[in-house]
Formats: structure tokens, C-alpha cells, sequence
């Protein structure tokens, strides 16, 4: 029984929208940022992250945003075409914004912290009317990711995207990625997120964030009635997250599966998440049933924290199959 | 048939939520604003004047909004308590805002315009935790306006009320209430506007309010497509508005109602609007069918238009009644 | 001895720069504003109220200011030109900024308040390249006035018409005007005062205005230091204002003046200082002694504060040497 | 004849008020920044580099200064203990400010750009309250840095510290460094330049920046007449930058004197300006004669164009008397 149906005459498999960013990931480790001295450059941002990761696992994948004008938004760009993203829901830039940047510090493998550039950001400024219906309703999923939501005008054009792939019929999901310093307040950010989870067929997100969007609801923080009440919405499908411990996933017709998590050397934790989505999200779109999918999942994950990237990281197919043969 | 169906077990009839303002208007009328020197002043504010429009007409109600702490805001706070209309919901503001004003100038009764001061306002300033769960399920009926969709926080706050109402089964009226100047863009307004409406109950507007929600739909603006739209969501009745050529309402069950306008000694069109919803909504809360609410409404907006104010001239049941028996 | 040169060949003898707003002065007085109703509207701010003092004694008169472009606005072009001042230097706003609101409230003589409307105002949006050299070094005397310089871009305009004031040999009186609410901190307000009266050759202001402007020096609050401290830069004239007590003036070559107050029957005490001003700068460029400008100013203050308004309550010289003969 | 006298008593040689800021320049050099992909991290800014500079030159340096509250910050703090600069005057934001950032791009040595950041940055965070009399008075010699006048509340802060300079007889240099970005218009800059210059002892800019200073003078831009005007107010010594040509000193007393440059293996073309002014004052706390000091000046920007880094490449007297004596 399938969970989840794509329209498979779609020519786009997959398109993300949101943030565009830049990396810098100190290149000396174990140590706080005061003592390193270099950086490396990746292009990163959940969204894109996610799509880079579809895109290496050999879907068809599209972006819509927003980049800077300068250095940093054309090297995202091209890194993007490199790694055979369609840009022309990519627009740039013309009010002076510019390229959010994420300085990671790694203390340890267990203890690492990011550093944000956020003020006057261009992926914050992407505008309703740089939304092309025409272009969504060619993908058969989109994917919104909460930061996107966070300032005017990019709320509104998430908005408008979600309702352009309701009416075409193109599955929509919606990775949480709740980042606290882009926010207003807690209040704010449950509101919209809300509002926009109530359109959404897939929902992904840890019990955190889960919590932070039923602050208003007097119910207990509990896995079953976070997804139950999805359920009565639009979702067919709502995964929770629960860290070291794994992640459970409900679907609509009442099903329940654990999924675990894959050895690994980490290296930072960053960058599981944005893998961990890219890998579930593939096996949805090959039908696979749930407990498949987020073993390919978290062997994409295991991947990727072990490496210094998370855009570069991440893996192929065969990169993901062989991980898991070996650590299963 | 009853088109909707109010709780009657709860004990407030009304609350609206929004702005709270104070209209000057000029004594000195047909001449332009250059020319007049003195100035009445009213509390204003579509919201405002629909819940002293309905208490007038006998309902117990109540408002939720902000006011700003000096002699302006304790003006208001006087004048809905004189009213008769329960403040428990409407807070002071601590952060220096100032209270909206609209100066008025009535050039000529069909030639009237407002000059709005918008800036740093107080009612502008609502926030979600203003908003009480507890007082909102009190209500048989919530009206929003859309004006208070146009910034946060009072944008969050009224989305939360509306979840509020919809949670305690509360009847929620959209009276769109659209003005330009307090928007970023047209594109901003109508997708809070679509995003609000289909979570109401009853949706009041002008021909070119809807035209406004519909700019991302390539159908053409007429009005039984727009209404069937709505019934595809949560609306039970869409009333679209035609100025003088009066208004038509439309229910879920499909029946249509054209509604026509009153003669009247017209000293200004401000105001009718307001008056027009206090009445239909108080009809429908009688329970009346809806001919018999449009008509109501229509007397009590010839009353409002040929006063000099708009909430100083709400009338009374026996008002319009008397009103309607003399103008049939 | 003349304390002061004015360039006699010069056509206009005053120009003011800064503030052009209006006044709403409750009609109901001796109560609280909660309990007014009508409002009467006058052309206000400081350096327009001196102005039109000055053009009613029979100066020729300009002004340099930005006006909102709306019926406000207009309203204060007209009475401007009404009163025989000069408009070519006042500008009209692009930008949709309003006209500055100050309601006054007369809850008895000595207790009077104003509700200000700051935000997003016209007057402070005149910028530097919207100043006139040519315009400038026409005017024997150029009036300041410290609330233009509480924001960008208004502050730039004022202190470049400054420079090209003194590169003309234009007379600069500073009238201190200090209101609190315009400004980011008490600090900022001293460093820009300090700077810009270092530059002007009258200074004017209250005791309290004086103690902010010295707030990073340790002296004691004396006026003899004060005034001395100015003389050291370009000062020729200081006046210190002592409210009921009347004022005293220094000249740089030494002399000290007492000026008492006449009595009147106060009906509020706003705009005694804008007269007191348009007296005294009439007597100095009368090149009458400083007793006798005193004297005059005390007067005109006098007459003002005996009435309703300010701007309009402005006396001419029949007038102020009618009451002087009836008081002295 | 000594053109400048500092107060030999005062404690501290130098104290620098301004920016502090991180360059992150790209280590793969002669490509635009989108083919770049590491960054090495050094401690930025025009006075941070010129305060490192003379300590480096062994004299006793402080800083007035505010850094962000966290990493960048922090190495920022400690960069500037580690080269003996004494840290009392740096104060530490608490409102969420971030560290300024200038990427650097090397396309080739004389195809330099910076990539900034500088929006919410907390070295424009500097506070009136925040600069200590006590501390300023004890510096033989003050630079200050134009780019610090660019905003609110750091303006202020530096016009508080002219004062208490003037005050205490502490010899004041003003290095123009203009940068368009941060500035909201170029009428606005020139402004607030010339009200700080006209208090300064020593002025040092690119011909280019003084003509922007005159721009509302009519003049025509001329050295002499440019060195002139500034003598007629407190400048004793003068100096233009003409770029590869060379520079011109001009002193009060009415000597000229012509500097010329040396021939280096240019990196980038960044950081000669501020080590240029580094060696300059040294010289001129040294009591060398004007030629003596260009020449030293000139040495010392020849070095640090050499290198990868501003201020990391700083050199000692010894280095900068050596490259002297090898490439006169």
C-alpha cells in the first residue's frame, strides 16, 4: 500500500524553496573558533542542502530562491549547476542584500556550535511574484523549509508556492527547520508555522520543534497525538525526531515505524537532519515502504556527519546502499 | 433553514478584535480639508464601530485590541465602557505608540476622502499573548477585520484568535476591510486575506476586496465563482457588496440573495460599511433569513450615512426598524 | 554700543529653518483631553510660530522646512503666504511623510500638556542638497531651532545651512527648543546642541536646556559660566531663560541684563517662548539695547499666553508697545 | 621647528576610537572569490590595523572600541593583547551585534575588492557613555576614523571623544577613511567630516576624499586650497595621498614637503594606506622633520603590501629602517 502518491508525469521531480547560503566550516577542529584560523567555503542552507542531496541520489531537482548579487551568491550559483540543479527559479538580488553565512565550530564531535549572518540576507527577501506557478506545477514534490517562513517577503511567497502546488497536485513537505535567532519570537514562529503545516501531505521535524508549534494547545507533548493531529489536515505522513534515539514515523492509514540510527565517526553533527530528509524523501519518491526509507535515511545521515561538509558530503545511491550493507 | 448556527449556551453574543482609533472629523463640511479649522473627534475603526453598532442594537459584547497609554487611548477605553461594551480584552500599550487617526474631509457627500495617521500605532501592536483562550470561547461570534492582518503582531494575534474560535466553535465573520496604505503590497494583503478566509464561517466585501484575494487566480471576477470558492473551504455565507447598486449573499445551501440600498440624506459615505455589518450580523443572529438581514443592514447604514459620525450614529432596533417602516 | 551687526544690505531680514506642523488645541478647556471633543487647528512648531511673530512685526520674512503633501501640508503653505512669509525655500515631501501633530491639553493655566504625533514626520525628512546657498546669504538673520536636529536627514540640512550662514555673514540665532521625545538619549541631543552652538552667534534657551547641553562637564550649572563658555567659541548674545522669573542676557563684551515678565491672564503657557523670541530677535534687529529687547519679547510672550493659540495669537509691534504702556 | 607638540607626561603614546573588525582573506589569490575556496581569519579595520602598527613600532597603544559578544569578538580581544594594546576602552556589546566582515578578493595586485558586512555590526555600537574622559586624557595623540562617524550612536561617541582630546591638550589625527557603503549618502558624510575635522591637529585622506569634503564649497580641488582651509581652523599638518604618485604634507607654519613611494612586491593593494599612517605618526611622536616621517611612512606600506595580510604583516622599526636602507 503506497503512503503517498506522486503524479508521475511531472517532469521535475523534485523542487526545494528557501534558503540559500554559505558555509564557512573552520578547518582546524577540537577547538573553539577564537583559536582556528581558516575557513572553507560550501554552499549550505536546509533547503539547499536537501536538494543537493536529492540531486546526487539522481532525481531530477529545481530550486527557487534567492541569492545575492556579489561573489558569494554567483559561487552558489554555480555549485548548484555543477551539481545539476535547474536555477531558473533561482533569481538574484537587486536591493544591496546579502549571503547568509553559518561559521560552524566544532569543539568536539559532540559540542559544536554555529556563528549566523543573518541581517539583510537575500534568501529573506524572496517576493511572491518570483513564485512561478508554471514552474511548481511542474515538480512532482516540493519541499518548504520553516526558515523560509521567518520575514516578509519570502513568508508570503512560501505561502503562495504551497498554495501553487495544491492546486497542481504536487505533494508537498515541510522539514521543520525551526532556527530560534531568524524569529521574533516563539509565539510568531508556531503561528505561521501552523498555518502552513495544516497545507502539508509530509511533515518532518523533531520533538522539539513539534513542541514549540502545539505551545498553544494544552495537550501532552506526545508522539501519537502530535500525529494524529496532522492527520486531521491535509498530512498522510508525519515523521518526529528524537536525536541519538532515532525517529518514529506515522502515516495516515495508522501505522507506526521506528527507525534507528547508523554507527558512525562523527565528526559534527551538523548536516544529519538535511541528509536524513534527502535520503527519506528518495525512497518515498521510489515507493518504497517507510521502514526502507528511513534506513536510507539515516545511512545518508551517518554519512555525511562523519565528513567536514554537509552540502559536499553528500552521498550517491551507491555510496548510501553500501553504508548500509555494511553497517546493518 | 438556518444558514448557521450559533451557541447559544455561551454567554457573550460578540467580540471583534482590531483596531481601536479616533476619527476627526470636520465640522466645516463641503469644502476641502485646507479650508476647514475644527475638528470633532469619535472613536473610530472598522471593528470598533461594528461592536458599538451591535451593542447598540442590544447584544452583550466584547473587544479585544490594544490601546495606546495616553489621554486618546483612555478616551476609547471611556467610550466602549459607555457602550456597554466589556473591555476585559482590550490591553494598554507600554511601548509609546501612538493612536491611529483618521481626519475626515467631506468635500461633498459623495466626494469625501481620509487623511490616516498609521504610523506606530497602538492597535498595530496586539500580540498573541494578549489574546485569551478563555475569552474568546465566551463568544457566540468573532468578527475580524482585515486591517489588523497587516503587521505583526496584531497580524499573529488575530490568526490565534481565529484558531481560538474555531477550536471552541465560535462563529467567525471576515469583514475584509481592505486599505491599502497599511500594506507592503498588494500580493502581502491578499495571501493573509485567502490564508484567513478560509478558516471563516461568514465573509463580508466589496466586489473589489474579492477581486484583490483573487489575483493569483486566472478566473474571471464574478461573483457566483466567487462564492463557490469559499463553500469549498469553511464559509457558510459570502456577502460581496456593489456600493450603490447595492449587495448579494450567498449561502453554502445555494440560495442567493440581492440586496438593495435606502434612500437617504447622505452627509457622507463613511461609515456604511460598518453600519451595514452590524446589522446584517445582528440579524443573523436572530436568527432572521437573510433577505430580512441585508435589508436591516441597509437601514442601518442610510441612518450612519446621513449622521456626521459613524459611531456616535450606530442606531437602535428601534431606529432602523422605525427606519425601514418609513423608507419600504 | 551695538552687541550684535546685521548686514543691512542684505533683502530678506529673517529666515527660520525646521519644524512646520500643526497644533490641534482642544476647544473645551480647564479639563482633561479624555473629556474634550472639538479640536481647533493652527499652524505650530517653534521656528514657524517665531516666524510668523517676526513677519507680523513688519519683518520680511522666509522659511526653509519640508511640508507633507497633504491637505496639512497645503493648509500650512497657505497661512504662511497669508502671513507675508516667503515660501520659495519650503519643499514638499515625496516620500509620504505626514504633517507633525501637537494636541494640546489645558487642564488649568499651569498645567498644560501636549500629545505629539513624531512619526514618519515631513519636517524632519529635508535634506541637505534641498538647502539654498543663494537662498541662505539673502537673509540678514538665520534662525535654528534644536528639534531639526534630532533625526537624519533634517540634521544634515540644518547644519549645512549653518555653515553657509556663517560663510555669508548671516547672523545665526540658536533657539534651543530641546523636546525630549524626538530624540534617541540626552547625550546625543548635547553633542549635536554643542556642536551647532559653537557656531551661532545668539543663544537662546531655558536654564534646563543649558544643564543638557553641559552634562560632560563638570561644572557647576551657573550662568556666568555658562554664557562664558560660549563667548570662547561665536557667541556675541546668550540668553537664559528662567520661566517665571524672566531670563538674563549676556553680551560678549560683558554685560549682564535681568528682564522680568509682564502679568497676564494666562489661558496656557505654550508658545511664551516663540514670542519671547520674535520680540527679542525684532529688537536686536531693531538695534535697540538689550533691556529694551527683553522688555519687548517679555510682552509678546505675555499677549500669547493670553490667548488660545499660538501662531495666530502673534502680536505686531501696535500691539506689544500698546501692552508694554498698559503693564509697564 | 617641531610642526606638532605632543605632551610628553601622558601616560599612553596612542589611542585609536573606531572599528574593529575581521578580514577574511581568500589564501587562493590571482581568481575572483567564486573559484576561491578557503579564508584565512585576521583582525580588521583602519584603526585596529594603524593601532597595531605603532604598537608594533614600540609605542604604547590603547583602544576605544565595542566588539560583538562572541567568537569573532573574542579573537578580536585577544588579538590586540597579544600585540600589547591595551584593552581598558573595549567594550562588549550585549544587543545581538555582530562582527564587521571584509572578504578580500585578489584578482590580481592590482585588481583588489572587498566583500563587506556590515549591517548590524557592533563597532557602530559604540555609546557616548561608553568613552571614558578619564582614559582619553591620558594619550599623547587620538585617531580618529571617518567610517565611525557613519551611524548612530558611534557619531556621537567619537564627536564626545574630539571633545575630551581638545580638552586635554591630546593631539588629534583624523584619518578619512571613507567608506561609501556604510554611509547613506555622500552630502551626509561630507557633514559630519568636515564638523569633526575642523577639530583636528592632523588631517590625512586620498585627494579623492577631500573632494568629497568640498563638495558644497566652489572651489576648484586644488591641494594648496584644500591644505589651506583646514589651517584656518585647528589643523597643524595636512597631508593628501595621491595614490602611486605619492603624497603631499603641508604644515601651518607653510612648508610643503613630497613623498614619494617605494618599490614593493605587491600582494594586494590593500592596508597601504593605514601602515602608511602607522609609520607617519611614529614619526611624528618621534619629532622627525615631515620628510623623514612620509619616507618612514611610505616603507612601512611597501611591507604590508608585500604580504597576505593588514595587520598581521605590521612591521617593526627595524624592518621598516631596513627596507629604507635597502630599497632608498
Amino acid at each position: 500500500m503506497k503512503h503517498i502518491q506522486f503524479d508521475h508525469q511531472k517532469p521535475l521531480d523534485f523542487i526545494a524553496i528557501g534558503r540559500l547560503c554559505i558555509d564557512l566550516n573552520a578547518n582546524e577542529i577540537n577547538r573553539p573558533m577564537e583559536e582556528t584560523s581558516t575557513f572553507t567555503k560550501y554552499v549550505g542552507g536546509s533547503p539547499a542542502n536537501i536538494a543537493i542531496g536529492i540531486s546526487r541520489l539522481g532525481k531530477k531537482v529545481g530550486f527557487v530562491g534567492k541569492i545575492a548579487n556579489d561573489q558569494m551568491g554567483r559561487f552558489i550559483h554555480r555549485y548548484l549547476e555543477k551539481n545539476n540543479i535547474d536555477t531558473s527559479g533561482v533569481v538574484t538580488d537587486r536591493t544591496g542584500a546579502v549571503t547568509g553565512l553559518a561559521f560552524t565550530e566544532i569543539k568536539s564531535p559532540t559540542d559544536c556550535s554555529i556563528l549566523m549572518y543573518r541581517d539583510n540576507v537575500a534568501d529573506l527577501k524572496l517576493e511572491p511574484n518570483e513564485v512561478s506557478e508554471d514552474y511548481i506545477k511542474q515538480a512532482k514534490c516540493l519541499l518548504i523549509s520553516g526558515t523560509a517562513l521567518a520575514k516578509s517577503p519570502s513568508r508570503e511567497a512560501v505561502f503562495l508556492a504551497l498554495e501553487y502546488a495544491r492546486k497542481h497536485n504536487v505533494v508537498v513537505v515541510f522539514d521543520l527547520d525551526y532556527r530560534p535567532y531568524t524569529w521574533t519570537s516563539s509565539e510568531e514562529t508556531a503561528i505561521y508555522y501552523n498555518l502552513a503545516a495544516e497545507k502539508c501531505d509530509v511533515i518532518i521535524g523533531t520533538r522539539e520543534e513539534f513542541d514549540m508549534m502545539e505551545q498553544f494547545e494544552h495537550t501532552k507533548k506526545d508522539d501519537d497525538v502530535t500525529a494524529g493531529k496532522w492527520f486531521r489536515y491535509h498530512a498522510k505522513i508525519v515523521v518526529i525526531k528524537h536525536g541519538q534515539k532515532g525517529s518514529i514515523a506515522y502515516t495516515k492509514q495508522g501505522t507506526k515505524h521506528q527507525g534507528g540510527i547508523f554507527p558512525a565517526r562523527i565528526v559534527k553533527t551538523f548536516g544529519a537532519g538535511d541528509s536524513y530528509a534527502a535520503g527519506f524523501i528518495y525512497g518515498l519518491m521510489e515507493g518504497w515502504d517507510l521502514d526502507q526509507c528511513m534506513e536510507f535515511g539515516s545511512a545518508a545521515a551517518a554519512i555525511v556527519i562523519s565528513s567536514h561538509s554537509c552540502s559536499d558530503a553528500m552521498p550517491t545511491v551507491e555510496q548510501v546502499t553500501d553504508y548500509i550493507r555494511k553497517h546493518r
